[in-house]
C-alpha cells in the first residue's frame, strides 16, 4: 500500500511513528512542511523536516519532540558570548552539525530535496522524506508590535513571543511561486491514501496545500483522503493551533477543521471520541467522520489511530 | 611605543603574550597570516587569527596551542556521522561558533578585517589585530602524490599529512592579485619597530610577504626590523618549517634564515645562545646579531626574549 503523509513537526513525526508500527509494509511518502524553515547564524534550519527525520530515525528528544537527544549547548552559549543572536531558538551542537551539512550542500548548488534526501540516508527513517516544495517558502505572521502591525517570522511568533499575542493573518510568503518539489505530485498520483496527521491545519498543513498543485493533485487522486483531528475537545492537543485558526477564521473545533479543509479535498475525518457531538456535523458537510480515542500517548495508541484512519479509508473507498 | 608585529599562529601568539608582558603600555599592531585559512564544511576558518586571539584574549588551549579550552566536539561527531568530511582538522564545539560567526559576517558582505575586529571585541587581545588581507591568499603545497605531482592546501599538507612528504614548492595562491588589508600599511608606516616573531618564515612571514606592498612598506619604513630566529641548533623549536624552508631552498639553521629575509629588510637577529656560532656569519650578511636564550618557555622567558629585540632595534636605531 502507498500511503502519502502531509506531515507538521511533532504531530506529524509521532503520527508517522505510529503509522510505521501499523503498517510496517507500507510504501510511504511525507510531504513535509518547510514553510517555518528559517535561517539563524547564516545556517538553513528546518525544523519540520528534521523532527520527522530525527523522531523516525531515532535521535529525537522524546520528551520535548523536537531538537536531538542527549543534546548540550556549547555552540550556542559561545554565539550568545559573542553577541550574535537570537537567543530564543535552541539550537543544541548535535542539531548544529544537520543544520551545517544542509547549509553546505545547498551552497554548493543542490536543491533542498536532494539535500534531505542525503540527511535521510543517515537517519534511515523508513519513509520516504520530500519537502513540499525546493523553493523558498516563509510563513509570516501578522502581530500588532507597539501600536504597529508588523509581520514576523512564524519561528518568532512560535516560539519567541509563544503564540502570545494574537496573529492578525498568517501568510505563507512565496508559496504562491513555489513549485512542489521532485516526486511530490507524482507520489500523490500513485498514492493508494493520503493522511492528514493531527498536524496544525493552518501553518503546517495549510502551509503544504498553499503550494500550487498540492491540493489540486490531492483532490484529484481519486484515493481516499483521510484525517485526523488536531483539536480535541475544542483545544489543541498540543501546541497553539488555535491561535492560527483564529487568524484565518476558524474555529478551534474538530469539526470546523474539517470544514476547513472541505469535502473537495477531505474524504474522512477522525475526531476524538469527546467529540462524539462533531461526527453529525461533519457528515453532513459530507465528510465520512468516526470519533475515536485520538490522543497520541505512545506509539501503540497511535498505531491505532492510524489504523482508525486507514479503516475509515477503507471505508470511503468501499 | 608603536610595535607591528608580523604573526603566524601558535609561535605568533605566544610570542605577543611576551610582548604584552614585556611592554603593556606599547600601541602593538598584529599583522596576522591568512594564508592557511580554510574553507571547512562551508565555514571560513582563520587558524593563525584565532590562535592570537584566543592566545591573548584568555581562551587558547594552552597544552596544544591551538583551540579552545574546554573543548567538546559534539558537531564534528555528528559531522563524521553523515560521512561529511574531512575529519583531519580538529574544529571543537565553541571553536565552531567563531566559524559561524565569521561565516555569517563575511556573507553580509564584511571584509575579514571588520569581522575580525568584531570577534576581537569578545576577545580584547590588548592588540589591533589585522589579517595581512580581506583578499582571498590560499597557501599551497606542491607533494607528490601516487606518482603525480600535486597542490594540496597547506592545513592538507600541515595537519593531515603532518608534512611527512617532500614539499616542492610551497605557493600562496592569490597573494599577488591580494592587497593590504585597511590599517596594514598604515601601522607600518607609523611604527617604531618592527617584529618578525619565531614563526614560520615560509608559510607563517613568508606569506604576508607575499601580499605586495608589505615587504616594501616594513622595508622603506626606515624603522628598525627585528626578527628571533625559529630555529634553534639546526631544528624548528616547533612545527615542522624545515619541511617548507626546503621547499624553498633555505636551509634550517638560524644564518640561513635571516639571510632568506635578507639584509634588505632585516636589520637586526635574534638567534639562541647554542647558535652562538652563526653570529658572525648573520652580521656578515648585514644583519645586526644576537645570542640569547630563545626557547618560549613560559611567559617570562619570552617577555626576556622580546626585551632582547627591543634593545637590539634600539641598538640598530642608534
Amino acid at each position: 500500500m502507498r500511503i502519502v503523509v502531509l506531515a507538521g513537526g511533532i504531530g506529524g513525526a509521532r503520527f508517522l511513528r505510529g503509522l510505521k508500527a501499523a503498517a510496517p509494509d507500507a510504501d510511504v511518502t511525507v510531504i513535509g512542511n518547510t514553510g517555518d524553515d528559517i535561517h539563524l547564524f547564516g545556517l538553513k534550519v528546518c525544523p519540520d523536516l528534521d523532527t520527522v527525520m530525527y523522531t523516525l530515525g531515532g535521535g529525537i528528544n522524546e520528551e520535548q519532540g523536537w531538537g536531538r537527544t542527549d543534546e548540550t549547548f556549547r555552540v550556542k552559549e559561545e554565539l550568545a558570548a559573542y553577541g550574535v543572536g537570537p537567543d530564543w531558538f535552541g539550537l543544541g551542537d548535535r542539531d548544529f552539525a544537520t543544520h551545517i551539512v544542509r547549509t553546505q550542500m545547498l551552497s554548493a548548488g543542490y536543491p533542498l530535496s536532494a539535500v534531505t534526501e542525503a540527511l535521510c540516508a543517515r537517519w534511515k527513517p523508513g519513509v520516504r522524506l520530500l519537502p513540499m516544495s525546493d523553493d523558498r517558502v516563509e510563513t509570516h505572521v501578522a502581530v500588532d508590535d507597539e501600536g504597529e502591525r508588523r509581520a514576523i517570522h512564524f519561528q518568532e511568533y512560535w516560539v519567541r513571543l509563544r503564540a502570545s499575542v494574537p496573529a492578525h493573518a498568517v501568510v505563507p510568503v512565496g508559496a504562491d511561486q513555489a513549485k512542489p518539489a521532485p516526486g511530490v505530485l507524482e507520489a500523490i498520483a500513485e498514492a493508494d491514501v493520503v493522511l492528514f496527521p493531527p498536524s496544525n491545519p493552518v501553518v503546517s498543513i495549510g502551509t503544504i496545500l498553499a503550494v500550487p498543485g498540492i491540493r489540486e493533485a490531492i483532490a484529484d487522486a481519486g484515493v481516499p483522503v483521510v484525517g485526523l483531528s488536531p483539536i480535541v475537545g475544542d483545544a489543541p492537543v498540543r501546541g497553539m493551533a488555535d491561535k492560527v485558526l483564529a487568524a484565518v477564521g476558524v474555529e478551534s473545533t474538530a469539526a470546523a477543521v474539517a470544514q476547513h479543509y472541505g469535502s473537495g479535498l477531505l474524504d474522512g475525518w477522525l475526531v476524538d471520541s469527546v467529540d462524539e457531538a462533531a461526527v453529525a456535523e461533519v457528515e453532513a458537510a459530507g465528510i465520512r467522520c468516526r470519533a475515536v480515542p485520538l490522543m497520541m500517548t505512545d506509539v501503540d495508541a497511535t498505531a491505532a489511530m492510524v489504523r482508525e484512519a486507514l479503516a475509515l479509508a477503507e471505508e470511503v473507498r468501499a
